[in-house]
């Protein structure tokens, strides 16, 4: 019962489902059959079938302990209700109308709290885009086209479904996938206080990107992000358009300050965009936790590398001296003529590119490696000394690419798999970087 | 003669090409055998044909007026000696070891300057990428895979080739192409102030992104940012890592707000990153000059909408009040369900998202429309509605999209060939409509 039945259901109801596509029952189902076990579409109008399952008249016919509520708001307390005497352990409550709306709406949410508590029913929402977890094969949602992402490792716990429902595409796009997405609504009885420390314990789950508008429950939200294991990055927003807000997710209006705190003191980092919040989230989540704040950069072209070496001086990254056996080394590979201090520059892509890096990688001067490399066919990426490096060192290595995109794909996801995150646009790459050093601070 | 050359050549002569592949001789050959008109390999030592164009001995063989130079710094001031004997208005040097590198460098820069100034020899480079324009299928770069990028509507003019290439890749990869992509590197006496103005005559380009690292001729280039009618945007880059700078693209240290003031006084904005390169230069290639800063915001998922919001209130957007004929309006629409100030929310996509749109886009008191819409395969997006708008309004609408992103590409196309900007992340919209913003103050 309760929480666990969102993670790990046996059985999955799909209430109010229907056979009409474009409707909201039929979108639910259409991501909800994807699950391994058994599906139960239950409406007592429907007839025949949808998507290969039979219709039922009643949740109390199935042996579903997750229920997704896909009725309008006025019907959802009595659907809560059958729920707990059908002994459903857990219901996703798309529709709004609750809390975010009106005094009949606070009522409703009311109502559904105190029969969740009777039940001990987990419900989350509602006012939620509903919650994926692809590796499970668990897509309850109504989003079109979520039944097609694919697992990745980083969950994002997202105040706002919208947020959470572009992360996830944006995710997918970029080819990383998720290891789950939280929309968590109006957090009726299910908040980040709850998912949060299901996600730490989840293997597939190396990093936390978290969308909060704000909750009443901040100190619970403090105790569990002290007592997380996984990295933890946040996005605060709403930090002025307070009535939005409050209509949307009847959040209480918060100090960004008292979120930030709260992150920066348990080694987590603040992030202002959804793209920061996704690479924050994957940086942290692939790397080693850095000795120290010291990056050593190693770029093909130059321009890209200044870019990159700007943007961390602005954030107060440090740039080492490289010691001197490995000036040594880079003499030798690169012969004086392009510029060997840190940024270290090969001016084109090379053969010993790989070896350049490795230098750099191996300087006891440097605690966190970024690297730039636009993509050419007839080299590659560097990937065998990548993989060397990855067994010996425990050190960071960021790696930005750029190119024709289809072709460095392969070598891109090679690097992901030794544990170096990728990113495609130099400030992208850049950012990372200042994240490793952000995250130790 | 001269730089006409570089934008319309008659026939292309590649020297020192190569039959080997992953030579720079060879990747220059990969590209430029794209050209409609005739090219050649040039080689004395080249044997047989190299992408189905016979080797000649010498560039007086030809009937070249662009010449690309693919040998070393040692042996470029001969070449191009060569080039103003055959009669070639203008060159493209791929090398390094000039001015950026060291005394002898220099010596050799003043070589070619010489030259090329004997000669009337438009020369671009040294130390460049190259230059590409795919709507003529003039591909003058080693950077393999150029060959098969596709024609845009912004043009980049880069300092550094890296920041360029990369440039050239993400506009590709996100659908949107370039009108053409031009590296100056070392600009011996090919500055922004020589093809700023080409651009600006240049009917495929709506916009020009510059990467800047510092120029000793920017009275010239205030000059040409004056005089241009094309929307520009420029991005300042080595404000802080000057020797390496300097050893790039031998650029003098320059202050940023130099730069700053001559863009933002003439209608142009500066952009901390590639990618707020790119989108700068694409919203404003593609809007109408907005009347005032008041932005209206429609979206169909409130978590982004208030992202927009907050990212533009912190920029210093307006957002205006809307009247009373709009408000009756969205009441029909929208029937009180969602927030119905400005952000206008509809909660979710839905048929009528289209006609919000059209509600708040004829509101006078809103100057820049901002959508963010989550895509769903059984709406599309509002594309028909759209068109009615184009047509009868002369108002800047930025369309944020988000959702499969194979399945919603057809219909951000559409919007894109309506003049409607397309972005692909809360932040980027916004940031889109914050650059709308600022260019009119």
């Amino acid at each position: 019962m309760g929480i666990s039945d969102l993670f790990d259901p046996s059985g999955i109801a799909v209430i109010g489902a229907s056979a009409t596509p474009g409707k909201l029952g039929n979108d639910a189902m259409a991501n909800a059959k994807e699950f391994d076990g058994p599906v139960y579409p239950v409406n007592p109008k429907g007839e025949g079938e949808v998507y290969g399952y039979e219709f039922v008249d009643s949740v109390a016919d199935t042996d579903a302990d997750l229920a997704l509520c896909c009725v309008p708001a006025p019907a959802t307390p009595g659907v809560i209700e059958d729920c707990g005497q059908a002994g459903v352990g857990a219901a996703v409550v798309f529709a709004g109308g609750f809390a975010e709306a009106d005094e009949d709406g606070k009522q409703r949410q009311e109502e559904i709290r105190q029969t969740a508590e009777e039940y001990d029913i987990a419900v989350l929402g509602p006012n939620t885009a509903g919650h994926i977890i692809p590796h499970k094969k668990v897509f309850c949602s109504f989003v079109p086209g979520f039944d097609e992402i694919e697992t990745g490792e980083v969950a994002i716990v997202a105040q706002s479904g919208g947020i959470g429902v572009t992360s996830t595409f944006q995710l997918e796009r970029e080819g990383y996938g998720i290891s789950g997405m939280y929309g968590l609504g109006n957090r009726v009885n299910t908040d980040f206080d709850d998912v949060i420390p299901v996600l730490d314990d989840d293997s597939q789950t190396n990093a936390i990107g978290l969308h909060i508008e704000g909750t009443a429950e901040i100190d619970q939200f403090e105790a569990v992000v002290e007592e997380a294991d996984t990295p933890i990055v946040a996005l605060k927003s709403g930090n002025r358009m307070h009535d939005f807000v409050h209509s949307h997710t009847a959040a209480p209006n918060q100090d960004y300050e008292r979120y930030e705190e709260i992150l920066t003191n348990n080694g987590g980092v603040m992030a202002d965009t959804v793209t920061e919040l996704l690479d924050a989230s994957r940086v942290l989540g692939k790397s080693p936790v850095p000795d120290g704040p010291n990056v050593g950069i190693v770029t093909a072209q130059a321009g890209p590398g200044i870019m990159m070496a700007d943007y961390l001086e602005e954030r107060g990254a440090e740039f080492p001296e490289l010691t001197d056996e490995t000036h040594e080394r880079l003499d030798d590979l690169l012969l004086g003529f392009t510029y060997d201090e840190n940024p270290v520059d090969t001016g084109r892509p090379m053969p010993e590119f790989g070896q350049v890096i490795d230098a750099v990688a191996r300087d006891d001067n440097v605690d966190i490696v970024l690297v730039y490399e636009i993509f050419e066919h007839s080299l590659g990426y560097p990937v065998e000394e990548l993989e060397q490096l990855a067994e010996d060192l425990d050190k960071p290595i960021v790696f930005t690419v750029a190119g024709p995109y289809d072709a460095l794909e392969p070598d891109r996801k090679r690097m992901e798999a030794l544990g170096i995150p990728t990113f495609d646009a130099p400030e992208r790459g850049a950012y990372a970087a200042s994240v490793l050093v952000d995250s130790i601070r």
